[in-house]
């Protein structure tokens, strides 16, 4: 099968590699008809962080289940699933409590001999435990399934940050960030009734989905202005904060826009090892909680409002490519000219009539 | 009157001042019947801080009311009050939603021409929301008055450090700091019905008491040590830490121990300017939340179970001085021979026959 190999900075390839095969009886084999590039594959792209060339890239996948493994209880063969972004087991304490991205048996996708998202075909470990039935009425309608793709990641990333921030009925919330993740967060804020949704965005586009999604004000300062403007707004600062980027510059904002006694959601990776000073924290009794999202659990219940045609993330999936276009995907994420790129990998006959065509 | 007056590192003078006078109509004067000193104050007294020569030390301070500003309507004279270690005025936003801390008009005890607690008297500014008044039945009951005495700022800010770690009825904890604060964290914890309480303790006199508060489990290591004698004890770690130092070391060994999806509660004062990295608290998705303490929001409460032989932080009180033995309270605290001083300001008549004794 083909799938997206990273070599080097800016040097993701589309590859042949082995075939998925079942090897544990806890697994399933899943034929990918939809995959994501995420905001934090752009931290190998670009160098920051340095995986072993000949990863495989990817961890958002949705696929139909071709072959399942014996011990297998509740995904059954022609199941279509939506698989977050770990690998868990379900069923140890972590998992249990919701945490299971602190699952005490959790992989991930690309690493240890595991296939990644962005291929067309996956051996998905622990299945029981990892992966989530898509209701058999979505059927093949293309439109609601790239509605639920972002359920993979950034959906579940930005409601997990609007938890973390403590945003409930009436609340006043500013968010950081206008990548997909902090899109999906004005969506999660104005699920939880947000009455008032400050985003940061300086990119027209973005901002306007931002307002479709329901933010009410558009901050377009950034650092020390954005701080000040911010305390001209609100009266002693923002109570539930959203970091979405996971920079220095944003963890600092979001600290220092804070109102005394709030909270700061973070679910920005913190990929270039930010630090945070404890004086305003302390100083001002300001919280933070969060980190990477146990996606898994908020599947079921941000699946039933996609459903329900309650909230809609699709538009923040603004480039579709097949597997040929991975790299251009990259790119264009990199450059900031998508949001965020689906990947529909094609059939097998036809990747093969297109490679057959390229002349590999 | 005397009051004592800070001049430099390891330099603490008791001094005659100007007897306080109410200056605003909301203001009391208050005879300070029992005071203390804080482990925050050795951060100035080991120049770690710099507040400006001169400046009236002391912010934990019990009293009986002797004037009162016309403006005063719930204390009269002849009370006796408790005074937080913040002055607030009780009725904005802040105050009204119990973060007595971040008041809009917080004064701070020895600064801005504000007495101390350090002395024989103070003007409490903006009584009616600073101070707490003693059911009068507690009369002159030196030892419940003793009992008292940590509400002005060690109980409640150990409490808060449990509220802020989400401290509950059967909950693990575990506490980093054997000062007053740590031990009244240890007794807060068990108020609110931690079932196992970890305190990290390599002082046998404070871990005695840390055992007689309820602690179940003392370690004595360090740094790695700690954290590995931990996750050894632990199977994953600690869901509730109680930071109560405020170095970085401790900081550190606070988000090391602490359980994926756990908290740590903090409230060491970061006099030293520690950081935090993130990438812990992003991995295992651990909070922090703690600051300042509102102590003044939870003496109601600790001060009913005092009152009523639930709880006792007498303990603590280690070494008592009267307002000549200030200095070498300092000392006893700074060379840790004492966990925490009480002051016993003498009656006016009193200290003016010991000055005449000693010659001034």
């Amino acid at each position: 099968m083909l799938a997206s190999v990273y070599y080097g900075p800016h040097d993701v390839r589309v590859e042949n590699v082995a075939d998925p095969q079942i090897q544990e009886p806890t697994d399933v084999v899943v034929k990918i008809t939809h995959a994501a590039i995420c905001g934090s594959d752009l931290w190998f792209y670009r160098g920051i962080t340095r995986p072993e060339p000949g990863t495989h890239t990817g961890h958002e996948l949705m696929g139909i289940v071709e072959e399942v493994g014996r011990e297998v209880r509740s995904i059954k063969k022609g199941d279509r699933v939506i698989a977050p972004f770990f690998i868990s087991d379900g069923t140890c304490d972590f998992c249990r409590a919701g945490l299971y991205t602190s699952c005490r048996h959790r992989q991930s996708w690309g690493i240890g001999g595991n296939d990644a998202g962005q291929g067309e075909a996956a051996r998905v470990p622990l299945a029981d435990g990892t992966l989530v039935v898509v209701p058999a009425e979505v059927g093949d309608d293309q439109q609601l399934l790239k509605s639920l793709l972002p359920l993979t990641d950034v959906m579940g990333t930005g409601h997990h940050c609007a938890v973390c921030a403590g945003v409930k009925e009436g609340s006043t919330v500013a968010i950081i960030g206008d990548g997909a993740v902090g899109l999906c967060g004005v969506l999660a804020a104005r699920r939880l009734g947000a009455a008032r949704i400050i985003l940061f965005s300086h990119h027209e586009d973005r901002a306007a989905i931002g307002r479709a999604f329901g933010a009410t004000d558009i901050v377009t300062e950034q650092g020390e202005e954005a701080v000040n403007k911010i305390m001209a707004m609100s009266d002693g600062g923002i109570p539930h904060v959203m970091e979405c980027v996971g920079s220095q510059a944003t963890f600092d904002t979001a600290i220092n826009i804070a109102r005394p006694g709030g909270t700061v959601g973070f679910v920005g990776v913190p990929a270039e090892q930010p630090t945070i000073g404890l004086s305003r924290m302390f100083g001002s009794n300001i919280a933070m909680r969060g980190g990477v999202a146990p996606v898994r659990a908020y599947i079921p219940e941000l699946m039933a409002d996609i459903l329900a045609g309650k909230i809609d993330p699709a538009p923040v999936l603004t480039m579709t490519v097949n597997m040929s276009g991975i790299p251009d995907g990259y790119s264009a994420m990199d450059r900031r000219t998508a949001i965020k790129v689906m990947v529909r990998p094609l059939q097998r006959a036809a990747i093969n009539t297109k490679s057959g065509q390229s002349g590999k």
